[in-house]
């Protein structure tokens, strides 16, 4: 579309708006409205925050989790179980997973999943720094906790290889029906492993 | 919710996206991290666009619509009508007009609409300015074109009272079913209104 806009510097705004995934050229010009609607310290302290963002963030030295210092708030308290990894792909997993409130361990962001589709390798994520830490010897169990897809799988399996040699328990998290869903509904594959993977109904209510 | 972030720096900059129309937080911790895995000159361009659109941006003195001169381009082109001048709502419609090829006169933003719910009068907007245009002498006609609801209804009754002690035509847009529509599923109030105001067919074929 040759949209005409009235001015130059609105075309560079809805330019860089537009470039975010997931918004189109018309909801980029809505939100510049919207900036142009607000006084003009509202515009510079998102500009502030983005920029401060890209400029000053850090990765945890231990599990590359984003943070604010050298070492995250997770792997600096001394409260969390150091001995049980879990590992995910992106900081987005670590925070659904603080969320629940179940997991007194810490973590290890890959920052990706293998995806050959993607141009993406186990060389393009932090998986030899996991060794690593699992070769250090502190670590007792790494817990995977990738997608239920076919990359995520391919991932777990690439690193159930690359830890075999070294005596640390390997786990997956547990696959089956979600809570809340009926049977009935529930995908074949999904419940075909749920039956094959059931658990003692006494483990089942520990939660 | 309770959202821990990692990171006071990505919660920042979560709370300005998620400010934005439209934009909740999970959208905007995406955006976030879309950011971080650009380089760093991607957010500062982001960030100096927007900024620059809000110090710098102006508003044409004539018709009010967005420019970067005083006077913005439909109102500096000598090709252009200034006899006759449309009344939209706000910039998103004169771009909407100037894309149809349509239209060869002058534009007036008003900024929006009379919209006592939101406690938009006709005080707020670019009213007296459009009247002193007519008073001025130079305006044949007036095209009102707001959004065919009860506050367009509204204003464009406003803008006729007063308009109308000056020799002015005041036109509306066309009102009917709209083009690729089938006449089966046209809303009732369309569709009467599109009967009652029915034009001569050789008038019709003229575009």
């Amino acid at each position: 579309m040759n949209q005409k806009y009235p001015s130059v510097l609105l075309e560079n705004a809805v330019n860089e708006l537009s470039s975010l995934p997931g918004v189109g050229r018309k909801t980029a010009l809505r939100l510049a409205l919207y900036m142009l609607r607000r006084d003009a310290g509202y515009t510079e302290g998102f500009a502030a925050a983005l920029v401060a963002l890209r400029r000053d963030v850090k990765y945890c030295k231990v599990c590359h989790n984003i943070c604010d210092e050298d070492i995250c708030s997770i792997c600096a308290d001394p409260q969390r179980d150091r001995s049980t990894v879990c590992v995910v792909e992106n900081i987005k997993e670590v925070m659904a997973i603080e969320n629940t409130g179940q997991f007194r361990g810490v973590y290890h962001v890959l920052g990706g999943i293998i995806s050959p589709m993607d141009g993406i390798g186990p060389g393009d994520l932090q998986i030899d720094s996991l060794v690593q830490r699992v070769a250090d010897g502190e670590v007792g169990e790494v817990v995977l906790a990738l997608s239920t897809t076919m990359e995520g799988d391919t991932t777990n399996f690439f690193i159930y290889r690359k830890l075999s040699p070294y005596d640390v328990k390997i786990s997956v998290i547990a696959r089956g029906v979600s809570i809340g869903d009926e049977i009935e509904y529930a995908d074949e594959i999904t419940l075909g492993r749920s039956i094959v993977n059931r658990t003692s109904f006494n483990d089942s209510i520990k939660i």
